[in-house]
């Protein structure tokens, strides 16, 4: 068993390349490095400390503390009458390439199997982001310092899964206020976004045997991805200009049922009288629906609607986030769900990460508590109200023919082109689209069953200049789609070409 | 149908509480409450809008606009030649009480079945936090503030699910530096601390086919009931003084386990060199080894052993987080599992959450590069070093027959009892050393399999003197134990007296 070693010249050490300082730990590489290459082999010995401190010109102290590493690492053992040799395994196999990971476009609804920005876009109107660069900075660092300052040991030690009490108490009554919310400070269970909502919703879901559920079509992509990874399968029902058609949910014998009641994505309409109370009729009977309070805070021409969930608290399982008000990356949420469902989702919510990171959320309550979140709201919306009057006064004098929906609220609208239907794909025409250098999403991405060409169009994150121009580029390009010949209009499919 | 509604004394209104701004807002909340709680039912009439205006003296347009809100939530309808009626659902069922939540100790190790530090609690001695006291408040908000002001839109908005590509960067070199981990920037996924990644890990192997888990014993309770969430059953294999015993692991037959080689919890051992070996043997016959790389910084008397990583990243997944280093209420860890699960890793935290927050990231990116991590461990190991000391000092000259493990490192150290052997349950003494305001976990919570009696206590977080004063209370309790007749010692069944 094993060859003999031959002092530093075995190692290919040599005294020269040795450090002034931390000795120990750069013979303790090198040996590894010899094992993990495969120079130095299971059994082979090791020079005795004294010769090998010799031939580095090193003391015999630090040899000896080195293999004292490597022998508690496992990688060297010190055998009576054989000396020091390697006991390790052999060299691990090459490691296979690291995961070509699918891009994921970065917006509000991720996991869309497209190109994101590229090098040809310089306007990114993809929906669901907010303007970042109005990111109240300040304020943030004014209420990090205050909350630093008094935290205690208990608000930054392991806490209830349900998120700080603070802010839960901030929130009860901020929801109470700006949307209807009833909700004690025992009923919220701060999540990591809508997103987490959703998924401690469809785990809870499934534990109590239900296996699927009522989406808006059009609707989320996202949303019905994340459901169906946790084995919720969406059922689409129709969204036509007053939300879900309730009488056909009602049809479908589901208990269960996602809506976007404020603002709906991607068409956004706000979910009619009539139908809220179809809706809350259906949920009456046993069933449940998911509110996802969507942009609800933003709301140009009047008061917001009441959230769905004030009318009924044991049928309506209430989610919003602060990732369309303040920032996406905030990854910060709450969950109001019905008294009967909570013990479960709290222990789905500890399961997942014990609960959500202390300082942000005691920043929030702070914000809350002073106001610097709902003067962040007015503000924004004054100019996002602003943008959108710029962005759509641009395109509809470029493109008098085209429909919008979505206007009264939100940070995106949808647009349709009656002229276009039947003549391409929105995918081909949002490519298009991106090739003039703007980036929106077709309104098929959000679609399961057909219907007319449009695109979806988040206006909030740019100034009126490179609006107005985003615009004349939409528009040039559908003008341009129109005039050409359908043979010619490339990727204009005849699948694209017919009836819808 | 529907009785006639009688201007204001209908509603209970009186136009003297009537506020002096906000009137619509105040009048919606009024019909709204009538509706709840049951004045105002379905199909009944409202005042005329010029009838009610003049009851309450207030302006017409006021209840127009008001009455047009509660339309809009469908809460009352405008009829023709019938007026506006009450369209609402019948007031919902009284809500039940809140949920009654099981208590959560506030430790790292939840879930227990155990009352958390109460009024009798003077030094809570909980395993698994450390001084929170000596949290690095001025280099966080230092960070936080050169983060707020470099951080770009893209920055905050949704991100990359594994996690901001910078602080990966930095983690990549911090790891392999301190922990010996190989990693690309690419394979590490950014988690909600390692409960998370336990969460994510649990969800892979159950998709491909695996349904147990080995697991150590004694080892952490909160472990073993987060993996059982997600369907792994986990399955004890015996720890003594070198660790999981691996011949036991290969005897099982599974093809996982989760082990916490540096600093065993609770026992505190550290996997001994031919353990590490006969693991990663086990491992490469295409086992996975998940390395919770627990109170690593920790080692007090010499560098740390590396990770098991190291030896073989396509065979141990490897997971860490600055809750024992900075505090567990930033929930902010890392995952490094091989390659050949990371696409599959990535799904399931892009399910879960999105991403982990983006600030928080960005800070501890800055603290890492700018050495303040490094620092922050070194001070409060050599802190936590002194405190180990003075505890075990002031514990083994009031009992000198105690056994100690898990000295050498970390947050926690476990201490057995010889002489309680039969004579009393863990549970039972450290009940009794609670009365005494000195909170300790029973080493029976973290078993599964009946062992000899221990008390798990983390030194951490309490400076000397209360540590020696703690100290003598818990020998005097152990004491009085000892000499009180058996039968007296209340809570000291039959079953804690059997041989164990």
């Amino acid at each position: 068993m094993g060859e003999s070693g031959e002092g530093a010249d075995f190692l290919q050490l040599r005294s020269a390349s040795a450090p002034a300082k931390g000795l120990t730990g750069w013979l303790v590489e090198a040996v590894r490095t010899a094992i993990a290459d495969g120079r130095l082999k299971d059994g082979m010995r090791l020079p005795a400390t004294r010769l090998l401190a010799g031939d580095l010109g090193i003391s015999r102290g630090v040899v000896i503390e080195a293999y004292r590493r490597l022998a508690e690492e496992g990688l060297i053992t010190a055998r009576v009458g054989a000396g020091t040799v390697v006991s390790a395994l052999p060299a691990p196999a090459p490691r296979p390439a690291p995961t070509e990971r699918r891009l994921r476009p970065a917006t509000g609804v991720p996991r869309l199997p497209l190109p994101p920005a590229d090098a040809l876009v310089d306007t990114d109107l993809s929906p669901g982001v907010p303007d970042l660069s109005a990111f109240p900075r300040a304020a943030w660092l004014r209420a990090e310092r205050e909350v630093l300052g008094r935290a205690t040991a208990a608000d930054l030690a392991y806490g209830d899964p349900r998120g700080s009490r603070e802010l839960r108490q901030e929130l009860a009554g901020w929801l109470g206020r700006t949307r209807g919310v009833r909700a004690d400070v025992d009923d919220i269970i701060i999540v990591n976004g809508v997103a987490q909502a959703l998924a401690l919703l469809a785990q809870t879901l499934r534990l109590s045997g239900i296996s699927e559920i009522a989406v808006e079509d059009p609707g989320s992509r996202g949303a019905r991805e994340g459901l169906a990874h946790w084995g919720l399968r969406p059922v689409p029902v129709p969204v036509d200009e007053e939300g879900m058609r309730v009488t056909e949910l009602a049809r479908t014998g589901l208990r269960a049922a996602l809506l976007t009641p404020a603002h709906q994505f991607p068409t956004g309409v706000v979910l009619a009288p009539r139908r809220r109370r179809e809706l809350m009729e259906w949920a009456g009977n046993g069933a449940l629906v998911i509110e996802d309070d969507y942009d609800a805070e933003h709301r140009y021409d009047r008061a917001p609607v009441p959230a769905l969930q004030a009318s009924a608290p044991e049928h309506v399982a209430h989610a919003g986030s602060i990732s369309k008000t303040l920032a996406p990356g905030m990854r910060l949420g709450w969950l109001i769900a019905p008294r009967s469902m909570q013990e479960e989702l709290i222990d789905a919510k500890h399961a997942s990460d014990l609960g959500c990171p202390a300082l942000p959320q005691l920043v929030l309550a702070h914000l809350t508590a002073k106001g610097d979140l709902d003067r962040h709201i007015r503000l924004t919306r004054s100019r996002y109200r602003a943008r959108r009057d710029v962005f759509l006064t641009s395109l509809r004098r470029a493109l008098p023919t085209i429909d919008v929906q979505g206007v009264a609220a939100g940070l995106h609208l949808l647009i349709t082109f009656p002229d276009l239907n039947g003549a391409v794909e929105d995918t081909v025409l949002a490519d298009r689209v991106r090739r003039a250098g703007v980036l929106t999403h077709p309104l098929s991405w959000h679609r399961v069953c057909p219907g007319p060409p449009g695109l979806v169009v988040g206006y909030a994150s740019h100034p009126a200049g490179r609006l107005r121009d985003a615009a004349d580029r939409i528009a040039a390009t559908v003008r341009q789609v129109l005039s050409a010949d359908p043979a010619v209009a490339d990727g204009a499919s005849t699948q694209a070409k017919g009836p819808h």
